[in-house]
């Protein structure tokens, strides 16, 4: 019987972090504890140290793998050859990566204030990393002669934040498919800074 | 002594709210509780109820009067007698009253999640409201010849979204200024919708 939490761990980790997600966003962290995170799991309240030693740490691990599967995820899309094809790539991919998490989003922005101040850095670190792929992309293109932008780190942001609006109103089942959104937006980021 | 809560009620009424957004923009709204906004405010928690009658109302008050302020002011801005001038207008009035008002932006799209439904829909048709003055903006240019956009309503959200990531980044202090990151913003997206 001693091992039956060792052997369950590789399952039992997943779902911790699934019901850390759900609740932060539908809560907000300050108003989740640890026993009610257990409750959700179906383990004692004890037995949750087993998997991560706080829930700062909780936390932090969830909008750390976020960027890490982020970066990773936009380092594997193809076609970015020219700026105009890296632009239209990264605004596709970010509408779709974004749309399938939407509690990863809204958790990622909304408590940044709760992060301790060394794991505030490391996330805005990855934050800016992720923005300066975008940022590369706009001056590549100004160096090209394809887009205008005064402040490309400006630019940088407004897209990202423009994009980052889908979520707040898109819905599968709606009129417009995500294919259709993605077309909608990619026109309005091209001719934004476009020449 | 009897009337020192009445005649005090008048400056006390604005520090209830004021507090209660302060405490709910920074440990947001689940966790802060009646006895920490009194305490805040520096009255005894019961006396609390003689300026509102629970926190949900507090909340639904707060995102209220926020949404009829921003109408508000937003009907009285001058110059727009071309779809060209209003969406200008609409661009840099939209950045400078909620660089204004940072914890009402945070509060007002965090705790949306906290709104009980009767107030949820209030609030929802104010902020639909808004977005219909941009999407009528964006309409008059199509008819003019100066915009084009396959849809209106998505290129209004699109912009909305945009101009709200300015609270994210934009500090009083930093190189630019609020009147460049305005002249910046609305470059980006008098294009985003240009023919």
């Amino acid at each position: 019987m001693a091992r039956t939490q060792g052997s369950h761990s590789g399952t039992t980790r997943p779902r911790v972090r699934a019901a850390a997600l759900r609740l932060f966003a539908q809560h907000g962290y300050a108003a989740v504890s640890m026993r009610k995170i257990a409750a959700e799991v179906g383990v004692q309240a004890g037995a949750l140290y087993n998997y991560t030693p706080d829930k700062q740490s909780l936390l932090f691990d969830l909008m750390q793998s976020h960027m890490y599967e982020l970066l990773g995820a936009w380092a594997d899309v193809p076609g970015r050859c020219t700026p105009l094809e890296a632009l239209e790539a990264f605004t596709r991919f970010h509408i779709r990566f974004h749309s399938r998490r939407p509690d990863d989003v809204f958790v990622s922005y909304m408590e940044l204030r709760n992060l301790e101040p060394g794991n505030f850095g490391v996330i805005e670190a990855l934050r800016r990393d992720y923005e300066e792929q975008l940022e590369t992309i706009i001056r590549d293109g100004i160096a090209s002669g394809d887009f205008v932008a005064a402040e490309p780190k400006v630019a940088a942001m407004a897209v990202i934040a423009m994009l980052n609006g889908v979520n707040t109103w898109f819905r599968e089942a709606g009129r417009l498919s995500l294919e259709d959104v993605e077309a909608l937006y990619w026109e309005m980021v091209r001719k934004a800074v476009s020449v």
